[in-house]
C-alpha cells in the first residue's frame, strides 16, 4: 500500500508517519520508484505498536526507540528482554539516599523475602517502591504491614497471569512484544481497574448520604 | 518560621515556595511586618503533598490546585471526594467512540457483574479500562478472560486494603488526604512491585540460559 493508504489504515497522519521514517522508528518501505514506496501489514502493526508506547505507555520518542531496537534484536533472551523493558519504563530515582529510604528498602527487602520472590538488587523497581514508601511516611502516613503485604499479594497474582499469557503467545516477536506492551499496557489496565474497585469499596465502607 | 526555614524542612527552594503562594497552592503564612510572614507545620505538609502530587502522582498544576481545593472544601463528603480524586486523574479519552470499543465496555461490564461490583456507569476508569482492552485486540493480543479476572481479583484486594487504610485514619483531613494521595502513589507502588513480582515469575518460567 502506499502512505496515504497506511495513514488510513493505522490512523496515523502522512507527517507523523515521515516522521518516523526519517526517525528510524519505522522501516523504511520497499521502493516502487525514486519517489514513492511501498508499505505492508508489518507497517501498521509496527505504527500501532508506537502509538500505543507514546500514547498509553506514555514514553518519550528516546525511550521508544530503545524499546523497538531490543524488540527487533533477534538475540535478545527473553528474561533478559524483561530487563530492557523494565529499565526503559522505571521512573529515574527523585529523592536523594538517606537513612530514611534505607529503612523503606529495608521494608521492602523484607516483603521480597516473606513472598519468596528472586529479584536482583539492581532491578530499578526496588529504589522506585522504597521512594513512594518513604514519601508517604513524610506525608504522615501510618505504616501498616497488612497494607503492603496486600500490595505484594495483587502483584504475585498479576505476574502470574502476564507470564502466563506471555507464554502463551505463538511467536518469539509477539511474545517479546507482549512482554514490552503488557508491561506498560497492564499498568494502565491496572490502574483504571483499581479505580473502579475503589467506588465499590469506598461506597461500601462509607455509604454516600443521599 | 520564616521562609528560609520553611525552604530548608521541605526541601522546596524559596522561588518555588513564592510561586506556589502567588498562585494560591500554598495558603499566605502569618504577616508579622509588611515585608515578613511567618509559617507553620501546615505549611510544610502541604509543600509534602504539592511535592508528591506534582512528583510522584505526575499531575499538572491546574490538577493540584483541583485536588487541593476539594481536600480544603469542610462539605465535601468522603465518597464524593473519592469521584473529585477520580475524575482529576483519570486519562483523557484517546480512541473516539467505534463498534470496537463497545464490545471492549461490555467486556468490563461483565468482568464488574462477574465480581459484584456497584459501579456508576460515569467513573471514567470504565471507559479507560475498555480503551486499554481494545489497543491490546489492535496490537493482536489474545483475548483471555482468565488474564482480566485476574487483574480484577488482584484489584479488590487493594481496593479493599486501600479503605481499610484510610478508614484508619484519625482526622476527616487525614482521611481526604488518604484517599486522595493514595490513590496516585499506591499507582506508583503497585507498579513498581509488578515489576518486582514479574522479574521472579520469569525467571521461574523462562530460565535464563547463562
Amino acid at each position: 500500500m502506499r502512505i496515504g493508504d497506511l495513514s488510513r489504515r493505522s490512523g496515523v497522519s502522512v507527517p507523523t508517519i515521515k516522521y518516523y521514517l526519517r526517525d528510524g522508528l519505522l522501516p523504511p518501505g520497499e521502493l516502487t520508484s525514486p519517489n514513492q514506496a511501498q508499505y505492508g501489514e508489518e507497517h501498521v502493526q509496527r505504527l500501532g505498536l508506537i502509538r500505543a508506547l507514546l500514547d498509553v505507555g506514555g514514553l518519550t520518542v528516546a525511550a521508544v526507540r530503545e524499546v523497538l531496537a531490543a524488540i527487533d534484536e533477534p538475540d535478545t533472551a527473553l528474561h533478559k528482554m524483561l530487563g530492557v523493558a523494565q529499565h526503559s519504563f522505571a521512573p529515574s530515582a527523585t529523592l536523594p539516599d538517606s537513612a530514611e529510604l534505607a529503612i523503606s528498602e529495608a521494608r521492602i527487602a523484607a516483603l521480597l523475602e516473606r513472598r519468596g520472590w528472586q529479584v536482583k538488587p539492581d532491578n530499578p523497581s526496588w529504589r522506585t517502591a522504597a521512594e513512594v514508601l518513604t514519601t508517604l511516611r513524610r506525608l504522615g502516613f501510618p505504616e501498616r504491614d497488612d497494607w503492603l503485604e496486600a500490595y505484594g499479594a495483587a502483584a504475585e497474582i498479576i505476574a502470574e497471569a502476564d507470564v502466563t499469557a506471555t507464554a502463551s503467545a505463538f511467536t518469539r516477536e509477539s511474545m517479546v512484544q507482549a512482554l514490552v506492551v503488557g508491561t506498560l499496557l497492564g499498568d494502565a489496565l491496572f490502574s483504571a481497574l483499581r479505580r473502579l474497585a475503589h467506588e465499590d469499596a469506598s461506597s461500601r465502607r462509607f455509604p454516600p448520604a443521599d
